[in-house]
């Protein structure tokens, strides 16, 4: 494997064309932390399949159209050329293609939406990386939240596209909580399951299992961190009577999977000290998913991985006191 | 022109109240970046005419007043005399002046609203100004907006004044949007110019040439900027379906308007690729107009031209990047 | 007693254990700015006699629980040894409890919450200080108040534990406001002290007396910022018409009653120019508690002390200018 990704830095080194699309594989590897063009590609296989096996092969088009777009975007406004190479201005752009092709109606203005949406991640990308330079914490997905943010929010108001896809709007409520079902093994397992699947917004076991061996040929520990992630993530949300479709559909999960790697392995070396922390922090995640939820209620408009932003900034930013016993 | 402008600018130089008068007019002017009295007084002109025409002369007096009260508050807080002799601690009082009185029921608790509203509006700017020192960009509308909110919201608490003006509260939802009336060339025109005078939320079409002929004895680019920022805004705002009655009143072009003028003159050079950077963010600019009308709506405030800031200040921050290939 | 209080401060100098208590009084003494195990005590005397008052011990349970596991949480994360001897990582663990226990119903669950939410205000804290360490202001109660806004979203997510005691959801719509009742002595009377009480989401006057008198023994200065801030808020909201319930039960009165504390002696010394300063910001305060009470409906959510932080802030930062002249 090896020498086959050696042979393949060697050919993107000589040809633009081919440096393009491994600088695009490596912007899906890092919606999972990882700079590497075969997890990219473990990534891309997974994000079709989701598609395709749910009848939306628009999503899974969305998607590349959008990680395309943003790529070349970051291209033409001069971005850093190491950060580009590593993959830093795609992963957004996917996640936004992704999240606006899933959430709102097919169509010629959805097309229009997706492009402008991964140009403009590559800005907000680049305004987050300024406004926090000073603080020395990451963007993370943030751009891609807001910016998929702006884009759905506006279809309420354009009658070229409509967001078919979106929860609908209601007053932040108790929510009606029907006596929570036992956790049979199964939907334990695929809420673990899809709990990865749906950092990519995909509810298929087929594309968790090719997103994991995607995240294992990059690095072991970030593959295990991820289902531990998606293990507190179902195990509390269940315990605590969250309900039982949104645990079992992977749902609570996300944000709290890429917290424990974020955490666990990717700004840390994984010592127990800092595991300890990562997992505090992705139980805190599972509260802040659920609270998202509700906060959004009003404004029809889905959390996605905020939480996971905003904890693990919060988690960062608190770190440098932590850290001194 | 010239030595009038000359003759009246070592007038004011020799007497305090024509300075202030002066200073007054420049505040008019900045709310579109012109440090020009001559300027202000076209606003003026307009601001008044505005009011009256609609039989709203309270709004007018509502902005002057807190034009005045905001100029003497930043005298009284001691804040640095060039710029408060630029006008700099104005504009956002004599906007919050204009938006209490547009969207509040006359009365004397409005007055008071108005006057306090002034002051408070200087103390945002100096906060916002220490903010944003460190990223080197400007603090915009950002007074004007959120002091406007802070006492719109206000109003739905206390018994002596009511938001008659406000937009009704509600959950937010995809728009009940009719089919889209082809856009008449008169209805065109007219969405263009209301685009403009909206900045100064007024809907009349001798305003708005007064706006322009003000903005043009000041700076021609920039004059042209606005028509541009305007046209863009309401060709887009069609093509993706806007409600008809937002497009041709105006309501989604003022925002893109004022980032049209700040990205393409006043805080860049006009060059074929600071034009084009402009360009793509008055283009978001009307969406994120349209994006915070829905997500506003639960709490019944109109989004006045934050859009125009929050747009603006993401190309300012994305810029030192951009700017280096 | 300064020599009493000589001798329990060699007393915990000398025993860890006291000294855990004497941190831990210090913490509940922050809540109003005084390093001061004497004034905790009297702080603590007040919330258990509100608490057992209203028939509600689990309250002040809550309360004290969450203080002991701020303060040691602190020390287990190594935060600084000075300001943590301060009571610096207590007050926002305190009042986070409380507010849990105040607003959602008891049970289990809701000791879980109390625990985790506790160990998160520190957190938050240390993130908030790091975050406002460029500007040099302090993060007051910025953690409690975002700490229990999670963990009260959360609730409605989650059937172990339900958010019993909080606002219903409503879209921001006028108040209904029947013609206000003349504020009689007695309801003036209880106004005030109710503000002062309400600090700590208490309505008892004995409470009332218990913090005043607390308050005072470690500085008049503050108890009469504290009355003067009460004072303000109620006489200010009567006026404009506000509802009267809210009024005479101190709960348009506790954030302006710590504007008042905070610019009037904590951060500046009290001056006429600094007591004019802080009594403008007081009054915004009230205006901004009633804003934010409307921003919130929707999301059926307590402002709690937010528009004390903010206003605080607000004025804080825009004082290096102000305070040249």
């Amino acid at each position: 494997m090896q020498s086959l990704a050696e042979r393949f830095e060697r050919a993107a080194a000589a040809s633009p064309p081919l440096r393009f699309v491994d600088v695009a594989l490596r912007g899906l590897g890092q919606v999972m932390f990882q700079d590497n063009p075969l997890t990219g590609l473990f990534f891309l296989l997974a994000i079709i399949w989701g598609a395709v096996a749910t009848g939306q092969p628009f999503v899974a088009i969305g998607g590349v159209l959008a990680l395309l777009v943003a790529t070349a975007t970051a291209l033409a406004l001069g971005v850093d050329r190491t950060a580009w190479r590593a993959g830093l201005y795609g992963f957004n752009g996917v996640l936004t293609g992704l999240a606006l092709a899933t959430f709102l109606a097919p169509g010629p203005m959805l097309i229009v939406f997706v492009i402008l949406g991964a140009a403009v991640s590559v800005v907000v990308t680049l305004a987050t990386q300024r406004w926090l330079a000073a603080y020395g914490i990451p963007g993370l997905t943030f751009p891609f939240v807001t910016t998929s943010w702006l884009f759905l929010l506006a279809s309420h108001g354009f009658a070229g596209v409509a967001g078919s896809g979106l929860p609908a709007g209601a007053v932040t409520a108790p929510a009606i909580i029907v006596a929570s079902d036992p956790l049979r093994v199964v939907d334990f397992v695929g809420g673990v399951a899809l709990s990865i699947s749906q950092v990519f917004l995909k509810d298929s076991l087929v594309a968790a299992l090719l997103f994991l061996v995607g995240l294992a040929v990059s690095s072991i520990p970030a593959a295990l961190l991820a289902l531990a992630g998606a293990l507190i993530a179902v195990i509390i949300a269940h315990l605590a009577g969250a309900e039982s479709d949104l645990v079992t559909g992977g749902l609570l999960g996300f944000s709290p999977v890429l917290t424990a790697v974020a955490l666990g392995c990717v700004f840390a070396s994984p010592t127990p000290r800092s595991l300890a922390y990562a997992a505090f922090a992705t139980v805190i995640t599972v509260i802040a998913q659920v609270a998202m939820n509700a906060a959004l209620a009003p404004v029809a408009l889905p959390a996605m991985t905020m939480p996971f932003v905003l904890v693990t900034w919060l988690f960062l930013m608190a770190r440098p006191a932590a850290a001194k016993s």
